[in-house]
Formats: C-alpha cells, structure tokens, sequence
C-alpha cells in the first residue's frame, strides 16, 4: 500500500518535473529566432537520417511485442515504420523549416484618436501536450510544427510505441542541442501509465493547450477530463449536394472523389444529397462507378425508386461517419432542403456544393455552417497541405480559436501592442 | 419532495427551453443583413428612450429591494440606473449599429496549385451566454454586440438586477421585432434561481461559448463548472517598468496616471518597476504626487532607503491586484529583472514599459507574454473602445481565441471556403 502511493507520488512529480521543464524552455524558445528553429528543424532531419537502422530496430520490437500482445492488424499496420515513412518524417521536418515563420508577425498597426498606436502581435501559444495514439511519426510531425510555432511540446504517444517514440524522441533533441536550443522544448513520456495522461489534462500551470490525435474514444476522454482547453477533432459526416443547376460531369467526378479517393480519411463523403431534377441523371452515372468499387449505396425512398437494389438507409445511417466503402444517398426537393439536411445531420466538417449557379453557390457558403465549406470541389481537399498551411497538427471541429485544418497559425495567438509617446489617458 | 422535483425539472426544461430557442434563433440572426441588425439595434435604442421612466421604476423596486436585504454600497451604486447611464446604454446601441459588420468578411483567398481556391469567412459563434452580477447595463450592451456579430444571446443577470433586467430585455426584443427578428434572439433568464446557471454551463449542445462578466468568485465558479467553453477575465496585476533609458516627465506622467487615474479598474498599475539608475529621480517627483492622492506606498528594500515612511511589501504584494489606492514599488538592476518579475508575478493583463531606448522596447515588447504589452502610455488604455474595437463584451487573460479586450471580431470566426472547377484531389 505505502509503495503503491509512493509509486504514485513518483509519477506525479513525473508529470510536475515534464511540465516545469517545458514552461521554462516555452520561454526560451519563444524568443529564438528563425534562423535558430530551422537549424534545429534540419539537424533534427539529419538525426533521424543517421540514426534510421535504430529507429527501424527499435521499432521492430514495438511491432514484435504489438502481435504478442495481440494488436488488430490495422493497429500494428499504423505502428509499423518503413524506409519510406521515415523518409516522410524527414521530409515533413524539412519542410515544416522551409515554411514562413509565424511568430512576431506584427499586425493591424493603426493610430488612435488618442494618439496611441494599437496593433497585434503573433505569439506563441506556450506548452503544447500532444496525446496520440499508435502512429510514432507524430513524434516527429508535432514536435517539428509545436517547435516551428515558438512552443515547448510534451508528447504523450501509445503504450505500444513507446520504444520507437523514445529513438526518435532522443533524434529530435539532439536537432535542438545541435542549434544551441534546450533538449526539453520537446519531452516525450518515458512512461506508459495511463493515470499520467489524467495529470497532464490537470496541470493547467504549466500547459496551455492539449491536441490529441486519435480515435473518438481518446478525444472524447481528454476533452471529458481536461481542464486545459483542448483542440479536437470529433466526427467528419462529409456531404456534397449536388445541386439542380449542377455540371453533371463535374458531379459525377466529384461524388466519385469525395468517396473512394480514400475511405478511411476525416474529410471523405458519407452521405450524398441529389437535387430531384438531376438524381437520376447523376446515379445513372455514378452507380455504376461505386459498384465497380464495392461502396454499397444505402438510399431514402426516392433514391431506391432510381437505384434498384440499394439498400434502404436508416434514420442512423444519416448521421454517421462510415469511414468505409458505405454511402447514405438523398434525394431532396431543393438547396433548402440539402441546406436544412446538413445542419441536422452534418457534424461541421466539410460540406461541398455542386453547381453552376451563383446564387446557390453563395448561400451554400454562408448558411453552412462547418469548419470547410467547398463549391465544385471534392470533401477530400480539406487538408492543411492542400490549403497551403504547409502541415497541420490536426482538424479542429471546434468553433473557438481554429476551426479546420491547424497549421503553425492555430499553435500561436496574437497579443495586442501598443506605442505611446508618455500617452496617459485622460 | 415530490413538488421539488417537479420544480427542477420545470426549471431544468426552462432553461433548455431557452437554450433551443436561441439555437434557432442562431441559425437566423446569423444570416441577417447588416443593414436588419443596425435597425434592430436602432430601434432598441428608440425603445429603451421611450420607455426611459419604466426602466428606472423598474430599477428603482430592485435598488429598494436590494437596500431592504442589505446588499453593501458598491453592489448597490453598480446596480442603480440614473437617466445618464441609460442615455450610456442608448449610446452604446447606436454606437454598435455604427461599426464595421464582422461577418461574412472574406479574407486571405488563395489559388493553391491543385487549381482550387482557398480562404477563410468570418462567421457568427453560435449561441453566446453571458453571466453578469449587478449593473443592468450589461444587458444592452451585450445584447447589441452579440446582435451586431450574427449571434443568438442568453444573457442571466445578478438576481438583485431581475426588474430592472427584465425591462431592458422587452425593449430589446422590441427593436428585435421592429426589424423583422425574432425576439429569442436576445433572451434574459426570468428566473434567479441560481441552479439554473449550472444547467445554462452544461448545455453545450445549445451554447457555443459562456462569457462571465463580474467578480473573481463568480468568473472561478463558471469556469470550473462549464463544459462549454469560456472567454474569461481573471486578474490584472498590471506593471509599469521605468527603463534606465526612461524620459523622466513621461515616467512620472505615466506611472501616475497608470496608478490613479482609476483605482478600481483591471488596467491599474498595480506594481511599479524602477531601473535602480534612475529610481531617486523618478520617486521624487512621484512620491508627492501620490501621497497628494493618499496612495500607499509598498516598497521593497531599496524602495525604502529612498522613501522615508514606506511600508515593506510582502511576497503577497507582488501578486496583488490591489483595485485600491495601493502601490507595491520595487527597484531592479535592470530590464532583465523587471521582465523576471513580470513572468513571475504579472497576471498576463497589461504590463509597460518607458524607455527611449528602441532595442529595450522592442525586447519587452517581444518577451512580456501578456494580452497587452505597451511602451511609453499607462496601462489605463488597456480597453476596447481605445483601442478601436469600438465596444467590448471583456478583456480576456486567456490566450486561446481571444486575448485581451474583446470586441466584435472575438465573438466571431473563420470557417474556410474552398472553391472549384469540378476540382478533384491526385
């Protein structure tokens, strides 16, 4: 008993001495110049180069124990490290040194009746702690981007790859030391006790922000636990709604993209709406194309009139996210009615509209209300890469702070400054 | 027992009741044109002028009631309406009708080399609740700027406000229905029942993000019980910094008014830094002038051997927000020091330093992680209206969404918008 609470204790100051040490390099790291941050980001990238054959060892082990343990395949295939997805760490490290700096942005610099000057100034956000689950290059993805952005991070990866976390976690810092800056800017838990999880949601002292990265399970833990704001992302229930005004080519290769690109991402479809005036011209078409695929179509009454054998969808089909070769098709009277469909069912992701009318296009993209919002594009666009962001932490679903894909932009905050000559206020 | 479980679950439906009603109202105010908002928030200013002399009856039964259960002067002085501070909230009604619309604006559109479009429109929080103790005033004007920004508003006042609360928000809801809205769009809580505030933070499937406005008990109480997200104000131990470079006249004019201008506000210095080189000079002259206003002086070692008669400062003294005619005065070596100081005690509200030396400016400017961070002019500008915001909702000390004085743009968003060609993604 008393060396089960001293045992607790221990991990508890763990969590404490973690928290600490990243407010204090937060600070140190706030201020280093760009020069600074882009040395550590390469030489970070040259670690992970050297160091590759004992990545892969170490992480052979992780997968070794992984199937002793019995993980899903699906599991290890995302603990899994190849040459080539180090190559793409490496790549992203690289790539994330090449992005423009954000921090000390000075913005919105106006004169005041006063005779002030009022403007704003980016900064960053402070300690950053990144939960995630199996994948080890966020270890290396976080870490770059949290570092870029002028942030310390604490990373908390999966038990399961704790020993490939730790090799590149000991990469990463040696990037750091290497450009003068403290290995602590970016600490990852040397320990897989999932009660450490629950102290670092409560260390608001020393943590500004979580992200976690996971399945919903994981999200829905931390946002229930935390009380440090969080940046999460919940359910991507994509739609595209084909509209009566619609080029039905450009529908047809649309509805196909936003599904089958890929099923298993945030931003792929899970339920299509059809204006009736183009249903049947447009499932005439794609039905065809989602057969030769396998994506079973499950249909409203309408729908199943115009495609015989679907499967009739289910009031829960509409809400959910499928992540799978499974697509929830509606035929509705208007752009109302696709508009009204969304806000029901939607989960504020991504929703896109097709069409060739201007007056549609402009209301779809003011009334919906997601975190994107396309015209006669694919869901499958909503990426930070794609939007030009250059990386992304993740998607956020939430309304405050970032909405969408968050690159460095969303792991900084802007301060307000102001310039006075001897100004007092009257 | 029965009776008060039939109680709470009217009061708990009561409040959900409120909660649907703003979400639909939501979804309307949000797409309302600029020009309907501004005449809504004309018309309640007409109204509220018309019905002048029932507000301040109203007014006049809770200050009585209020008197009658010994509620202490300042809650009452902050709870009494005089024909001045109504002309103040009509003011501040057409004040807002006269701002920039925030919403809709469409900002950073790119064209990305996958040929698509991206940028990023502002857009409405949703459905924002405000929790506010005793000054009625806050209901106009949180009311008009959730209005003017596309927002649906629950607003729940102080108990002791409840007459006076109840007629503003008929007037407001007046001007809501002269300009075609519906009237849920501003709803104030009939009810004092102070459970009811628990289930207005619970109900995160209805409100978007809660805003306290009062005391630190009350704004602790919120965030500790919200699961929806909170734009919160805490302390504002503000610093002025006398920088060895320092324009003595702007020194002695800033620190002064800096300290008392207004004692009660959380832009009061609270702590004044002084480079030891010029220390004796500057407290000269201030000291007289402060002992004129019968500020009290709480000095640190140094600080003492200079002001014969000071009172030693305690550890507590650093870190309080002293709202009173109060000052804890420390002599450092340098900036450096004061920038430690400042990390260590500071609240993140406003710090200054004066100095006419430009790489001290600009490293306090860089290193101080507060919400505002200003050279050469008091503290006391740390507000909305200085700073062109036109009004605001709270000054934040938070640092995800908003940090600092928040005005329209705080209570608004960015979702991004993607727009194609028939665009489909490699």
């Amino acid at each position: 008993m008393k060396e089960a609470l001293d045992s607790r204790n221990d991990q508890s100051q763990y969590v404490r001495n973690c928290g600490m040490a990243a407010r204090t390099a937060s600070r140190i790291v706030a201020q280093a110049s760009t020069r600074q941050k882009n040395e550590a980001l390469l030489a970070m990238a040259q670690a992970i180069v050297a160091g590759q054959s004992r990545i892969l060892e170490e992480n052979r082990l992780d997968v070794a124990a992984g199937k002793q343990q019995g993980l899903a395949d699906a599991l290890l295939d995302r603990l899994e490290l190849t040459p080539d997805r180090v190559a793409s760490m490496v790549q992203g490290l690289q790539q994330v040194a090449s992005l423009p700096d954000p921090v000390g942005e000075i913005s919105e610099l106006n004169r005041r009746p006063s005779g002030i000057e009022v403007g704003r100034m980016r900064v960053p956000l402070g300690v950053i702690g990144i939960i995630y689950e199996s994948r080890p290059n966020v270890t290396a993805d976080a870490g770059g981007l949290c570092l870029k952005s002028g942030n310390a991070a604490i990373l908390r990866g999966g038990s399961e790859a704790i020993r490939s976390n730790r090799a590149i976690a000991g990469f990463l810092q040696e990037g750091l030391q290497v450009a003068g800056l403290p290995a602590s800017v970016i600490q990852v838990f040397d320990n897989t006790d999932r009660t450490l999880v629950g102290e670092l949601l409560g260390m608001s002292e020393f943590v500004d922000v979580i992200v976690p990265r996971g399945g919903r399970s994981l999200i829905e833990r931390v946002s229930h636990e935390s009380t440090i704001p969080v940046i999460k992302h919940l359910d991507g229930n994509c739609h595209v709604y084909v509209d009566s005004a619609a080029n039905i080519d450009q529908a047809v290769a649309i509805a196909f993209n936003a599904k089958c690109r890929r099923y298993g991402i945030c931003g792929a479809m899970e339920t299509l709406l059809l204006a009736e005036s183009v249903a049947e011209k447009v499932l005439q078409r794609l039905v065809p194309k989602y057969r030769a695929e396998s994506v079973e179509v499950r249909g409203c009454e309408r729908t199943r009139q115009l495609v015989p054998g679907a499967i009739a969808a289910t009031e829960e089909d509409w809400g959910t996210e499928f992540l799978a070769p499974v697509l929830a098709v509606r035929v509705v009277d208007n752009l109302d009615q696709a508009i009204e469909h969304i806000d029901r069912y939607g989960s504020g992701h991504t929703d896109a509209i097709v069409t060739q009318d201007l007056e549609a296009s402009r209301r779809f993209l003011r009334e919906v209300d997601s975190s994107s919002v396309m015209v006669n594009a694919s869901t499958q666009f909503a990426d930070g890469f794609e939007y030009g962001l250059g990386a992304e932490i993740g998607i956020s679903t939430d309304k405050l702070h970032a909405r969408g894909p968050v690159g460095l932009e969303g792991l900084t905050t802007r301060k307000f400054i102001v310039l006075g000559a001897g100004s007092v206020r009257p």
